[in-house]
């Protein structure tokens, strides 16, 4: 398999080291890597097969001769930067909100929708980290039984939000155990022993621009541009794993053994579902994994049709790195 | 007032010990105090407005001359005293599950359904902590555009599992934060820095008794025996604050803004509702507070006449001791 340049943009944040132990874990065809961050991580050694890496800074000319750009470093970078690096002839895979819904740009889980990939896409879109799971364990459903309605809410770790997110959350956890008084900074309340509906900024209508991306995400993912969807997203004092609580309404019958069966074959999943020992995915578990983890397949006698479902997934993994990586994979594949 | 004769049940556990602090809160006439446990806590002192009480040996006998016994020690306890409590002539309100389905026993939150009480009853169960704040912030908009259809996800504390609980979510969080090994007693799976979608046990449906109390305890109090309700129950790392993701489908339209409205004057509800400033609900907020906290009010698109809300209450106060002491008080007052 012909070896590839790679450069990754964020390399020190949680997904940027998260990319570089996946592209080892995984032994993706490496030529070169380069990894590239703003003034003030350059410098920074980071370790990638024993060899170590300096941290380059980020510039319009850092894309010379790349093949792969993966970009982890927040909407604004991205829009800067991902036509630069799509122009100097880089395939960009995009982890921010930037190009999701672009038009131009396909939103990918190649579990879900690899026929919306091709080579000559300059600028590829990695989805949102609770919508990915989400559509990795709905979809096998919908081809079975037709999805008519999702109502979902989600259990969100703080690496979602950054290296300094997964600081803020142990200090205050500290501060809290001991009695002091905590700061906030990072987060808009106390995120240690607490819980916030609030992810993302909010938008006029009352829903956070989290609630609406897994709205619109999941529609472009699923090709189902009217998909009624309801989503509320929380942030749980977690570090890594995100989980969902996932109300699915069907056109067609559908039966828990059924969907039992279709989630154990389905690509991406891992079938974790013995309630009465205990054996249900749960956020502490995933995290470090690579699967999306399906327990608590139930019926849901409120509606005709209807299966709860608990989803849980590393969201620096499936969620954003391995995402991105398994659609360059699909890409050389080719 | 007629000053009354009070028993508590379970008076060194969680909800006990809010018992107390809430009727000298609110100055519950009280003619006489009696703290009762099981041996291991006999002896033990406990303060209430500046006098020490001794905790004493819950026996058959301790009923004597008791207006009020308030239980809190579990449904075992319950479903042995209550009726003897019952039979010594006490009117017994219990915080269990042993008599909330029992139809000779209402099951009452007085924002909600007070005229299911009357003096003659003398077991009146006081219902499950999710239950309470999730219709105290429902009944109101119901009566506004009746309920279809509820969706539930909650985020449950440790506390609502006792004081054992909140003492292995601190050990654990301090373990974690060390990088010490846990060790997991009273959760069947780590809970620090975690979510489990596992209250009470697994009926053979695949629902957990928390969950099917969700549904039947709600039926029940708002007197729809057939409302459709779905219910997925989680803990969450949280000392002591339930909160609930809530969706909710009307048969008649009803707009946010009047949803807000009839909230802000419901008996009971404090609306937290402007998410542009940040304000909303959190569990930290509502701990050591009275009230049920309302906040992010939004229309759901996916569903005719749909809404979402956010509710948050102190799972020991609204959730347990607060409500029980609010059903005495609206028993005296008659």
């Amino acid at each position: 398999m012909k070896k590839q340049n790679v450069a990754i943009v964020g390399a020190t944040g949680v997904v940027g080291r998260t990319f570089i132990q996946i592209l080892e874990e995984r032994d993706f065809p490496i030529a070169g890597l380069r990894l590239l961050a703003s003034q003030k991580s350059v410098g920074q050694k980071i370790q990638f097969k024993q060899q170590e890496f300096a941290v380059e800074l980020l510039e319009p000319q850092s894309f010379k001769e790349i093949d792969f750009a993966l970009f982890s470093a927040g909407a604004g970078v991205s829009r800067e930067f991902c036509p630069i690096a799509a122009e100097a002839g880089a395939t960009v895979i995009d982890n921010s909100s930037a190009f999701r819904m672009d038009e131009n740009a396909p939103l990918v889980v190649p579990e879900v929708n690899p026929h919306a990939l091709n080579r000559q896409q300059r600028i590829i879109a990695n989805p949102n980290c609770s919508t990915i799971q989400m559509v990795v364990a709905a979809k096998p459903l919908h081809d079975a039984g037709t999805i008519k309605r999702i109502v979902v809410s989600t259990y969100q770790a703080v690496s979602g939000k950054g290296k300094d997110a997964v600081e803020e959350l142990k200090t205050q956890s500290s501060a809290v155990l001991q009695n002091q008084k905590i700061s906030t900074d990072v987060f808009p309340h106390q995120i240690a022993f607490n819980a916030l509906p609030h992810i993302d900024k909010f938008h006029a209508d009352g829903n956070t621009l989290e609630e609406i991306k897994m709205v619109n995400e999941t529609r472009k993912i699923m090709e189902l541009p009217n998909l009624p969807v309801s989503a509320t997203c929380v942030r749980v004092p977690v570090f890594t794993g995100h989980s969902i609580s996932l109300n699915l309404q069907f056109e067609k019958p559908l039966e828990v053994e059924k969907a039992r069966q279709i989630l154990s074959e389905a690509p991406g999943v891992v079938l974790m579902d013995h309630p009465q020992d205990e054996v249900y995915p749960t956020p502490a578990f995933a995290a470090g994994r690579d699967g999306v983890f399906v327990g608590r397949i139930r019926r849901d006698d409120s509606v005709e049709h209807g299966l709860n479902l608990w989803v849980v997934s590393d969201n620096l993994r499936k969620g954003a790195a391995l995402n991105a990586i398994q659609i360059a994979e699909e890409l050389i594949k080719e």
